[in-house]
């Protein structure tokens, strides 16, 4: 069976994600349909670009991505659909796949955006304001139920990209920031795992500086340090993580996104 | 597959929701279920009816919705169910369907209202204090089997309504209310599109006076306008709304659903 | 179709939920999966213990239920799965099943428990922090479509159990405690409809203390008293609550989690 998930900043009280699985249904009626987050910080691309980016590899093959997070609805920004790899991507060219772009640019990965203007895919009345209802979900339902990508619109080759926040090199070490907050008030930062192996070797003997802080050595998970301790670790999908154990990082340390972290090598 | 949608002021903690749909499953396996919101403010069953009326025309045929704000669960008010158009309805008779009802008259669908009382489409053991689980789910899992609504129970004619505050013609325009705060804090009025045939040929020249402001003109979506603008538009199901672009138009402006909203003509 | 339910304290916000259904629909296409709450408070396994506990009993036979309250994920706690009556666990060892399993005992339902140590139903790449997606997610797929139990680990005897608060015979009647609020407010307590014979006799004559106040007599549902009334009553699973009507006891009471609640027999 197809899978569907949708990512937004809706939220979850006024019915319009609701909305959405409605207008797919009527298309796809056979639509798996799973949730990625509604909570999105409001018009947030980034945020959405980093939660898009964890989820896509643990998806079925040919799995419809809608995000929709999308502060130009209704002016001349884009609407678009991608393919990347064997997944494939509906929503607003403003950013959104980013972070997807440049793991498939890594790994080699075929890369096909086209431009949505088939208008026999949308509904037949388009709001100005609602483009996730009107156009990205009934042409998610269209892709889920075997339309093929290049039927939608014209291919393009220049998507919108944010501009990434890179880990510098410095003379004791890595400089990077925190790119995110999660539900736990763990703090997760652009330092990654594999760009980081002089890290890896040294793992007890590297120091973290973050929000004041310094932490000595990297553990392998929380249950290695008391509840109330404050740990850094690689978390699970390879970026570095700071958390307190059994408790909230960023209500600990004061962090939020965009601040500073370092690592000191010995 | 048949698709059910879930409107609720459950919440989202406590399990009541997904033992819902565990209870339909055992009754209609393949069933599609959508959630609606079940962050309906407790008991409001004015914003319950909001959102079901906006959902409701872009769900598949035959769809069922569910609708559980109950504040007289237990007591003497019906348990019912009801067709509209091609679509269902299970819940309280309580107004929930007041905003769909007027729309069937005004677009002269059919409707046939049914009493629930026949206990065999429930579950064994009904409890007093939660019917959305006990009655509700199962009727909903029977109707998307395939039992016709006509044998849940008999039918009746007067519909519990509500109240609706309807936008009254002055000497300079037209006063509404908002009805409505969603997500974003846009503050969505009754004053609808089809009801203003005169505001459409004078965007351009019409006041909205709402919060102790002045908005001169409407536009069409919110990029037209700077982050931090306050701007009127007619929303995605064709109501007036004040927004701020990027922002809170509730937040900015102190605006509570009751609240006067004025349209002046030129 | 197999249905799977899910618990966790991930919250809505960061996508894990909807990484764990990409998961699941890899190995078990077909299954439909319920949310049953993602807000269990961070680490409280004794509140994903009492959602699991009032929710089993409502899902189609075969289900499998998987719960992620892990504060020890990568330590040497067991990753496992049981079999309850014909339902399914699949979760940490750590005493989230500790309600059902004493259901179990009482309505002498078979139970087997397996640790979880064939990693072929695993991901390949098992990280240290998010075994729900790593272990569980495909552990529950794998059941859904049809492995054996037995062929996951190997059968232990001895789930680790949270200590129960029972509640005491005091020489005027029952003394327990609160052990959830939820979302409404509405307190629910430890003290059972099946151990309170004699309360269920004398309804009208017995008196609840909480929160400093008394209460006389229990009511069958809200709707018997008055809005802001504070009522006592048993819920839809058999649990003593203290609840406002259409308002919040715990809020009116100052209500928390261990509390105690008395029932004085008249």
């Amino acid at each position: 069976m197809p899978v569907i998930s949708l990512l937004t900043d809706f939220g979850l009280k006024d019915g319009n994600v609701g909305v959405m699985k409605g207008v797919i249904w009527r298309i796809c009626p056979e639509a798996q349909i799973a949730d990625l987050s509604h909570l999105i910080s409001p018009q947030n691309i980034a945020e959405a670009a980093l939660v898009l980016f964890r989820a896509m590899p643990y998806f079925p093959p040919f799995s419809v991505h809608v995000a929709v997070v999308d502060p130009g609805v209704g002016t001349a920004r884009r609407p678009m659909a991608a393919r990347i790899g064997d997944q494939y991507y509906v929503g607003p060219d403003n950013g959104t796949l980013t972070l997807c772009l440049a793991r498939a640019e890594r790994l080699g990965q075929p890369v096909t955006c086209i431009h949505l203007n088939q208008p026999q895919y949308w509904l037949e009345d388009v709001s100005h304001v609602f483009h996730g209802r009107d156009i990205f979900a009934p042409v998610a339902g269209h892709l889920a139920a075997g339309v093929q990508l290049e039927a939608l619109g014209v291919s393009f080759s220049d998507p919108v990209l944010l501009p990434l926040p890179r880990p510098e090199r410095t003379p004791l070490g890595w400089r990077g920031e925190i790119i995110h907050i999660d539900h736990f008030g763990n703090a997760s930062s652009n330092l990654r795992i594999e760009d980081l192996p002089e890290v890896l070797k040294h793992k007890d003997k590297v120091t973290i500086r973050v929000g004041g802080l310094e932490i000595h050595g990297l553990v392998n998970t929380f249950g290695e340090r008391r509840p109330g301790e404050t740990v850094a670790l690689f978390g699970s999908t390879g970026n570095l993580l700071v958390c307190v154990v059994n408790g909230s990082a960023a209500a600990r340390l004061n962090l939020k996104v965009g601040d500073p972290l370092e690592i000191l090598l010995p």
